[in-house]
């Protein structure tokens, strides 16, 4: 099968030292067949153009490798997350996975100067993202899932997530619900006001969470910011379920 | 990492004979760790309550279950239709994986009987399609992979998925721009003439498709139904890029 998705390889730039270089510091070793790996690094923009007007690029193996990447990274939270249901896991992924992380993790391992692309704008927001899965993609196709779990754990799970930084943003309920209310388009606001009572207690914060005209959310805490927060907590559990 | 899995194991029902035989004909063979398949088949309306107030049900499993599943069905795409770019590959998967699809697929293997639920509508558009994917995340957990992947193949993709149907819908340009219009709530129609010239020829029809006014498509054939679908390829082309 492997002959069916590399049989353009003699269309594809011969491979100075550099690329073998950069391919074996990337996985760690440096694969037979390097002309797989090559191609994932070949963005649309520079497709060669092979028999029967077929164009190769890196598209293929990049939606190969976002579906691997996307099972290794809920396999690794489905473990590290015993007790939290699905929509957090679903949340935790797509912070993981989304473009603009996987972008920056690419450009960190490297990927970037291995990229061969003809656009006027390299910094196209996903394209090192893109040839990352590529990548995944084509260590998949050449040693299999298990080489590739390995990959992923060494060189991008233990290196450059930060599962403490995801989870503080899990708990920004705040940011949360306007995240959502931009992706649906609907308007928020929050109002708060302060309790005070005859006794000197300390002051209480009560925080409205409104979607339109209506409450969703109530909240109260020893600060604004705190009400304002299970506010937002309360409005998501009615939204999300 | 197993037992963390299902460490709610004392919780769940026992199986009785039936279950151990219809998971046996299910899988080709009756596994060891029959309770973590077991959790497979519990809907969230049959949710059980374990200590710490954490219900358990098979929605995790099926979190980590349809990201396998995609993953197995994008490698086989991906060498099924070598010729065929991305845009395409992701078209099919997901008339393969969608809800109904999925659904079908789970009572022709008979998971409906298997289901343990407390909904009024066992119906439910999805709740065999998704025990279906819980229980492939429950195999992966206990197999692994390659496994999953043999089961995937030999029930599934070999049993269950017509890809000539598939093929068919997939080159129903007419379908696809409808179905691209319903999701985005855009109105468009076809307009089409016949056209014939002064020395008998056989008369050409063309057909503009348009788009609120706009003309997004213009396609020509030997008859109005193939120069819509010329005409809805354009669009087509023009919206997806």
């Amino acid at each position: 099968m492997l002959k069916r998705v590399i049989r353009s390889e003699k269309f594809l730039f011969v491979p100075d030292k550099d690329f073998k270089k950069n391919l074996k510091r990337l996985l760690g070793f440096l694969p037979r067949h390097y002309k797989l790996y090559q191609l994932a690094f070949v963005h649309k923009s520079a497709s060669q153009v092979v028999f029967h007007n077929i164009k190769v690029n890196n598209e293929r193996l990049e939606f190969l490798g976002d579906a691997i990447l996307d099972s290794l990274i809920a396999e690794f939270l489905f473990h590290k997350f015993p007790d939290h249901d699905e929509g957090f896991l679903t949340r935790m992924r797509s912070k993981i996975v989304n473009r603009d992380n996987l972008n920056l993790i690419a450009i960190k391992l490297g990927i970037s100067n291995m990229v061969i692309s003809k656009t006027a704008n390299d910094n196209h927001r996903s394209i090192y993202g893109d040839a990352l899965e590529a990548l995944l993609g084509a260590l998949y196709l050449d040693k299999g899932y298990n080489q590739t779990k390995k990959l992923v754990g060494e060189r991008i799970i233990q290196n450059h997530i930060n599962l403490n930084k995801l989870l503080d943003t899990e708990t920004d309920f705040k940011s949360r619900i306007i995240e959502w209310a931009q992706k649906n388009k609907r308007t928020i606001h929050f109002t708060s006001f302060e309790e005070t009572d005859d006794q000197n207690h300390a002051p209480i914060f009560i925080a409205h969470l409104l979607i339109g005209d209506e409450i969703f959310g109530r909240g109260s805490g020893s600060s604004k910011k705190e009400a304002e927060q299970n506010a937002a907590r309360q409005a998501l559990q009615l939204i999300e379920g």
